[in-house]
């Protein structure tokens, strides 16, 4: 073990006066825009002067480089400090501070990867860290790389549940690149933090929750620079920094007081307020440059990812989709390293075991914290380190939705896949349907939602979700349904099928999931009474192929229905209320979307 | 301090009679059922039995009734021994038992208030201990009875960090009421639960987090029958049972083994099963019968609230709708001693400090901690003890969507106030705007929308809110905003105003919250062009009022543009895309929703 070399006085005293040219230009910018948080930046100020200058390292030219040292500013409220921490390191040019939160600037009220040196968006509390704990799994177990992840938290936003899924999450796992850093301003929004300065009860819970924990001075530079390097010499065992810090630190009549979260110095104060910190620097200019980081990473392998064979099943063949799910993504892992798969301890459900007996190097068992499943799949995915495949329980990525929300500001190509979706579950009851996924997922900005219906397109949809940028949701169904597609049958995105045509259709009907088999029962059913109907499965709910939609309802006299086991914002028949236990065909006739009801609504359909 | 009486050795062997009898029933149930979980109710067979027929007072025949001791079975999936203690206990008749998940039982998969003994749907894990907190806050706070609170939870959903939200919450506020078993069987659903059997990090944890904590033997009835009774005696701290228990305990070749989640025991093996179990029990007629509670709580007034004055504002003066939110609130406060407030540290901004100031003993600071904040709500909601009002952005919202679903199926009629909406609030950037809110809360199926555009018809959408069944959802705005109604205007949910029009309108237009008042400046604009178009402002977009606004767009030709901050699902003009920081006209020119774009879409629609 190397011992500790204490940095001599010049460096403590430049990390010292980084820290106040970061408080400065927090305070300068915040002013320019006359909106943000001065006093947040000015509390985490020498942690971030030790962490920038003294501690991480990276190519401050080259901020994404894989081999980098990773930085996630959780608190992403305190943004005006990283800014000037990426402009003293010289990545930023120190006058476009002054653009912040300006609508043509990049530099937002909250980080968000459009800058290079962010690789998730903040800003919604207790998010970072488990995105922290993906990057760090992924350098440790995936990537075997020596880069380190840091992550720094606000004492307000530990009262997210999801910060302990990740404190959890990351001792099980013995993460041991990984720091996160605590800065306890003691002050909230609106009040003083629940713990206020009890430094003693934040040790208890890191120290309960498994991580390797010191309590320090935030404000001295040197005793952050050796916590850091002990940290570094930790095994098995993430490391908490947690700091005592004061908000506003520096700032005269500012610091330590209530009612300044979220304001900007006011005008008449600002110029005795940067007078002293000023004061304080000895050095002004430029002495500290980061260290390097080791080239031991190699650049992603950015091609597209086929799958090695086409689907395996004979139409007609009875597959539930989330069985076929995990085979698809068995292939994938095959296809492509980069391939991993997480879970909340429904692996089993879900088919992703499928996946973990083929690879069990490239699975990770989240447990049941889905809000951290989310964030550290997102974390595996950052800078196209892997393909990520995160899958639970459709309802139960409600839980993630901030998450997953978060994530489409943060660009990720994360891919969710949640089984059980609908009434068609049957017994459970309503708690474990997936009824409002789609409308949640349909909202994401940046997301593709898929919705095959049998074996095959859910092959394909799995395939084109790992090539597909921004976030991606697959859904699949709990029961065996038949195969419908050739194994040769060619998907793509927002290209719905028409499984059913004649050219005598008098109705058409959009079905997907469960509900597109009631509807080719249905159509079975209306053939034998001499109605045809024109069935179509869409394959993506979003985008919706709207060309095929129109056309096939021109062709039908305008005349369309649609039948979904979700609460619809679109017209048709859908589930609406709440439902109940009973077996599944039971819950498609109680809901009305079952074979024999869309066959009674093609009759009245028809007949007015 | 009283001293604790051992229970004499009928009454422990009647305990374990019950415990085994409670086991034969859920195995009995669940193979009717053909699906359930009976190992999860076979480890917490002896924690049921003691809670229900030794700890908890409750009126067996009355489950509903204010004064009993509240029981909240968080590991929802155990519901077929919750049935059986009810059946055990009386209320339920034991042949009904056999029903269960049948689809016209209400004895479903989980556990729903459907029954008369459940106050919150469970089933989603990790959320019955918020709910409980809820509850045991207003056992101690608000109604200042001597109810007390128990919550059964699984180790497997110890990992949500929703359990260490609400752990924190019941330790800051001393709910010395309130006791949380951790039924610790060590296995999930797919594998082992992280902790196992390591009952000394359970327990390092709970003392962490503030709470009184043993660790028990959960099979041993003497042991949980102290444990449940010095609970009682702990005053400022809640008590954390941590019960080291096995599932599947006492079915031969199935307890503590691995794959037997979530099944029933087979056909084959069922009956050698309970033999084992019925040849432990001595005495098969029913012995034990559950304390009674005292009679100190009085029932819940359920009189309609109203706000004792009208709005105060004059049309055209300038007033957030965040602003008339505290104003209302406080109104109703003052009306009734049953509204209680919670927000999460957002309170000077959500202007629920409003409501503090007032009184400041109904207001519950949850801190940055939303989906505890939700489960809380809930809880003090339960069996009309308060009516419950929950501030955050409405964008946090998004973090406890797993809380709302449930709490539809909870039946809850819980009151959310969501601020910061849309893009107007500028600079801060996407990750503070709701975007996704509205296609969050409308697909919750008993949830009632508003969006008030004004701050009179905000303060109505508070009084509606208080005394309209099941969820509600009053989103605000940042912005300060004109008063657009005389303050005896009356609103109705589901009723739009038609706030501008004339006898030749040319398109109807429909905005809401800052768009209406950008589609007024757009008027006024067109006006001056000769081009006059009505205006609408839903008020509520769940229900939506389709009469007023079909029979608008006939007036006007069929010409009709919605206009929203938010992702939408209708046509229209919308926000599309993730947002920017910029300034909060910027934004709405940005995401083309402004009047200039109005006007202009206005224009299109007329030429066409």
């Amino acid at each position: 073990m190397t011992s500790y070399h204490k940095p001599d006085e010049k460096t403590l005293q430049g990390l010292k006066d980084v820290a106040n040219k970061l408080r400065i230009n927090s305070i300068k910018a915040t002013c320019a825009s006359n909106s943000g948080h001065p006093t947040s930046c000015c509390s985490a100020a020498e942690l971030m002067s030790v962490l920038f200058f003294n501690t991480m390292r990276y190519k401050a030219d080259d901020p994404r480089n894989q081999c980098n040292d990773r930085f996630v500013l959780s608190k992403g409220h305190a943004a005006p400090i990283l800014y000037a921490a990426w402009a003293e390191a010289g990545f930023v040019k120190e006058s476009e501070l002054l653009n912040l939160r300006k609508v043509d600037c990049d530099l937002e009220g909250h980080p968000t990867p459009k800058l290079a040196f962010v690789d998730v968006a903040t800003g919604s509390l207790g998010q970072g860290l488990g995105a922290a704990c993906g990057m760090a799994y992924t350098g440790k177990h995936f990537d075997k790389s020596g880069y380190r992840v840091y992550c720094m938290m606000g004492d307000g936003e530990c009262s997210e549940g999801s910060v302990w899924e990740a404190m959890a999450f990351a001792s099980y796992y013995k993460l041991d690149n990984l720091v996160a850093i605590m800065d306890v301003n003691r002050l909230g929004q609106s009040e003083a933090a629940p713990l206020k300065h009890d430094m003693e009860t934040y040790r208890k819970r890191c120290e309960a929750f498994g991580w390797n924990t010191y309590v320090v001075d935030g404000h001295d530079v040197e005793e952050l620079c050796k916590a850091f390097w002990q940290a570094q010499q930790v095994k098995d065992k993430p490391t908490c920094i947690v700091a005592k810090t004061f908000k506003g630190k520096g700032l005269k009549n500012i610091e330590n007081l209530d009612n300044w979260h979220g304001k900007p110095i006011p005008k008449d104060r600002v110029d005795d307020v940067l007078k002293d910190l000023q004061a304080l620097i000895q050095v002004p200019n430029k002495t500290l440059t980061p260290k390097l980081p080791k080239d031991d990473t190699a650049p992603a392998d950015l091609s597209v990812i086929s799958l090695p064979s086409p689907p395996a099943y004979k139409k007609g063949e009875k597959m539930a989709t989330r069985r076929a799910y995990g085979v698809a993504l068995a292939k994938m892992g095959e296809a492509s390293k980069r391939v991993v798969a997480l879970d909340g301890d429904t692996k089993n459900s879900t088919f992703s075991e499928t996946f973990k007996k083929a690879f069990p190097d490239r699975y990770i068992e989240c447990f049941i914290a889905e809000q951290n499943m989310v964030g550290v799949a997102i974390g595996c995915a950052t800078r196209d380190r892997t393909v990520a495949f995160a899958s639970t329980f459709a309802a139960f990525f409600s839980r993630a939705y901030d998450q997953i929300r978060m994530g489409a500001i943060s660009q990720t190509n994360v891919n969710l896949v949640g089984s059980h979706c609908g009434v068609s579950i049957g017994e459970d009851g309503p708690s474990q349907m997936a009824l409002e996924d789609l409308a949640m997922f349909r909202a994401i900005p940046t997301c593709t939602v898929f919705y095959p219906s049998d074996a095959v397109s859910t092959e394909r949809a799995v395939e084109l979700s790992a090539n597909t940028k921004g976030i991606c949701f697959i859904r699949t169904s709990r029961p065996d349904t038949a195969v419908l597609y050739a194994p040769d049958e060619k998907f793509k995105v927002g290209l719905a099928k028409i499984v059913r045509q004649s050219d005598n259709d008098c109705v058409t009907v959009i079905g997907a999931g469960i509900t597109l088999h009631e509807a080719l029962s249905a159509a079975d059913t209306l053939a034998s009474e001499g109605k045809k109907i024109r069935v179509i499965d869409p394959f993506t709910i979003k985008p919706l192929d709207a060309v095929t939609i129109l056309a096939s309802a021109r062709a039908t006299g305008g005349k369309i229905i649609t039948f979904s086991d979700f609460d619809s914002c679109h017209k048709g028949l859908a589930v609406t209320g709440v439902p109940h236990s009973g077996k599944p065909q039971e819950m498609l006739d109680l809901f009305g979307i079952s074979a024999k009801h869309i066959a009674e609504a093609v009759r009245q359909t028809v007949a007015n």
